[in-house]
C-alpha cells in the first residue's frame, strides 16, 4: 500500500510502498479516508519534534485521521463503521496512565504517539489500531472527522481550564485565543459557538487582507493585530478577559498571559517553544498571579473522552466555518499541495480514499 | 477601650485610646481574645503593605482573631459564643463578590480588610462585626482561634490547587512548601496530617539548631536548605513532587516551582513579592508547563467557608505541633514583645482578655 513517509530533517514528505498492516488480536483494520495535516507534522518533518520509529530510517506522518472499519476482527466494532483514531499508544510495559484511560496524562517516555514520536502515523491506505483507540463518528461528519483530533486537543484545554476555576463561581465573559493558526481558529470557533463566550478575540499578526482574518471576523470576533497592541496592552486596547488560550509557541507569551487576563481568569498554554532566555518583571508576574487569583496551565494531548466530545462539538461548528477553514483536500496525485504553507492555507487534508 | 495601632511606615505599634465600638443592626459586638501577629502586620507596619482608613491617621492592627460575643444585638449568634471573624469586608455599595460569598475572589478596589487595608483591625478590646462574618469556634479551641485565619488561607490554596487537578486522577504523593514561616510549618502540618501527603519537604534558610527546623523534623517532614539545594536542583537532590506551596514572597520562586514539580503537578504561589526584573528560561518555564500538563495558581485571602474548614483542621492539629508553633502569647503589658522578629519567633499572639 502506499504511504506517505519522511526522514525528519532531512527531506520532504514523499510516498513510500510498505507492507499493508494484518491487525492483531484487538485491533481493526482501518482504511484511511483523509489524514488533516497541522503544525507539529510541519515540526517532525524539519526533524524539530518527533522519532522515527526504531530500527526504521522514516516515519509515516499523519495523527489527524478518519477512517471506515475494513475488518473489526474480532472487536466490538463493525465494518463500515466510520471511526477516528486517538494519538497515544502504549510502550513496551504496565503503564497506569493507559491502564486509567489518561493517556494524555502520561509524562515524556510513558508514550508513543502515531506519526510523531515513536510510531507511525496514519498516513497510509490502511493502518491497525487496538479497537479501543478507535473512537466512532456519524457518517455524515466523516469528511471532516480530521478535524476531530485537533477540537480533542482544546476540549482537554478548556476542560482542564474550567476544572481550575471550579472552586469558586466563574463564569467567562470574554477569551482570547493567541494564535490565528488552524487550531486557533477552531478553538475560536468552539468559544463562540460552543461555549456561548460573550466576547472574543484571536491574536495574529497578519494584513488584511487575509482569510484567516475573515474566519475571525465571520465568526464574530474581534481581530488582534500582535504588531499594534502586544498581549500585554490587550486590557488597555480591548478588555482584561477571563479565558487565554495561548497557540503560538512563543515562549514569552506564557508570562504576558497573566497580563492580559482579568482578576479570577486563566491561561491555558499549549505551544512548545524552544528554550530561549530573556527578562521579565518576576515580581510582577508572581504578585499578578497572587492578589488576583490568577491561574496558568500548560495542557497536551488528549485522551479518548476528549475526542467523544470533539465529536458532538465538530457536529455543532457551522458548516461556514468548517467551509472557510478547510482551504484543500487534497489526493495522493497532488498530497505535496497538503503540506504548502503560505497565508492562503488554514487547514488542509490528505485524501486516502474518497468518501 | 485599649486598642494596638500604628502610623504605617512612619512608627511602631502603640497602645491607643479607642471609643468601645457599638454594634450597628446586623452586627454583634465581641470581646476580643486574642489576635495573631503574621507577616502582613510586619509589612503594615513597615508601610509596604495595605492603607489606613480614610479619615484617620492610624491603622488598628489584626487580622488573626479570635473573642467571644459580648452582645448578640438580635442576631443569630449566642453571647458567651466564641467566634473567628473574617478579614475582608464590603466597601460602599453594592458587589457581586461579596453577594455570593466569595469575598476572597473580589479584586483590588472592592473590598476593605479589617486590619490591613481601609479598615480597622481587631487589635482592640472590642470589636463589632456583621455576623455573616462571624465564624463560630468550639470553646476549646479557642486559646488557638487565631490561628484560624493563616489556616483558612491554605484551606483555600489548597481547594484551589486540587480544583484544577480535578479534570483527571490526582493523587499527590510528595509536596514542598516554600517558606519556614508560621503559615509555611501550618501548612506543612496539613499536608501531613490532613491531606495525609506520604513525602512532605519544608524550604527555609537557617542553619541548626533552629525552632522551625526542630517543627519540621518532628512533623516527619524534610528540611531543604535553598542555600545548598535551590528551588530548580530539588528534582536532582529530592524528588520531583507533585504540589508546590509558596510562602515565601520571593519572585524567582513562581518560575522556579515549575522546575520542581512532577508531571501533573500545581504550584500555589501566595507570596507578594515587589515588581523585580530577572532573566528567566522562559521557553524552558513554557513547554515545561504544556509538555507535563503543570499548573501555576495564585491564590489571596479565603472565605467564610473556609474559616469553617479552618476550624476543624484545627482540631486536628497535633497539641505538640501548636505547642511549639506558638511561641508566645503576651498581654498588653507586654504586646510589643508580640512584634518581636527573631529566628527564635515562629507565632505570637496578643491576648487582650483571658480565655
Amino acid at each position: 500500500m502506499k504511504a506517505i513517509a519522511v526522514e525528519p530533517g532531512a527531506g520532504e514528505p514523499a510516498i513510500v510502498e510498505r507492507p499493508r498492516p494484518e491487525p492483531a488480536a484487538g485491533e481493526a483494520l482501518v482504511r484511511t479516508l483523509r489524514v488533516g495535516v497541522d503544525g507539529t507534522d510541519h515540526e517532525v518533518i524539519a526533524g524539530h519534534h518527533g522519532e522515527v520509529p526504531a530500527g526504521d530510517d522514516r516515519l509515516v506522518l499523519g495523527h489527524e485521521a478518519v477512517g471506515v472499519v475494513e475488518d473489526a476482527n474480532g472487536t466490538d466494532l463493525e465494518e463500515g463503521q466510520y471511526v477516528v483514531p486517538t494519538v497515544r499508544r502504549r510502550p513496551e510495559g504496565t503503564n497506569e496512565y493507559f491502564d486509567r484511560g489518561e493517556p494524555d496524562m502520561a509524562p515524556e517516555g510513558k508514550y508513543v504517539e502515531r506519526g510523531i514520536v515513536g510510531a507511525h502515523g496514519f498516513m497510509a491506505e490502511y493502518f491497525t489500531s487496538p479497537a479501543e483507540y478507535l473512537v466512532p463518528i456519524p457518517e455524515d461528519l466523516a469528511p471532516l472527522g480530521f478535524l476531530v483530533e485537533p477540537i480533542s486537543i482544546s476540549e482537554k484545554a478548556i476542560e482542564h481550564a474550567v476544572a481550575s476555576r471550579s472552586a469558586f463561581d466563574w463564569e467567562p465573559e470574554s477569551a482570547i485565543v493567541l494564535g490565528n493558526g488552524s487550531l486557533g481558529l477552531v478553538t475560536l470557533a468552539m468559544f463562540e459557538e460552543v461555549l456561548d463566550i460573550d466576547r472574543t478575540y484571536c491574536l495574529g499578526r497578519r494584513d488584511r487582507p487575509d482569510p484567516s482574518i475573515d474566519v475571525i471576523e465571520d465568526l464574530g470576533a474581534t481581530y488582534v493585530d500582535s504588531r499594534e497592541t502586544p498581549v500585554p496592552e490587550i486590557p488597555d486596547e480591548y478588555e482584561a478577559v477571563d479565558l487565554v488560550y495561548e497557540a503560538t509557541g512563543y515562549a514569552k507569551h506564557a508570562v504576558e498571559t497573566v497580563d492580559a487576563l482579568a482578576p479570577n481568569g486563566v491561561g491555558v498554554l499549549l505551544g512548545v517553544p524552544e528554550p530561549w532566555e530573556f527578562d521579565i518583571d518576576g515580581g510582577k508576574f508572581h504578585r499578578e498571579l497572587v492578589l488576583h487569583n490568577k491561574a496558568l496551565l500548560g495542557t497536551v494531548n488528549s485522551h479518548r473522552g476528549h475526542f467523544e466530545s470533539a465529536v458532538d462539538t465538530l457536529a455543532q461548528l457551522p458548516e461556514r466555518f468548517t467551509d472557510d477553514l478547510v482551504t484543500g483536500v487534497y489526493g495522493l496525485d497532488e498530497f505535496h499541495r497538503a503540506f504548502t504553507e503560505d497565508d492562503d492555507v488554514i487547514k488542509t487534508a490528505v485524501e486516502f480514499a474518497a468518501i
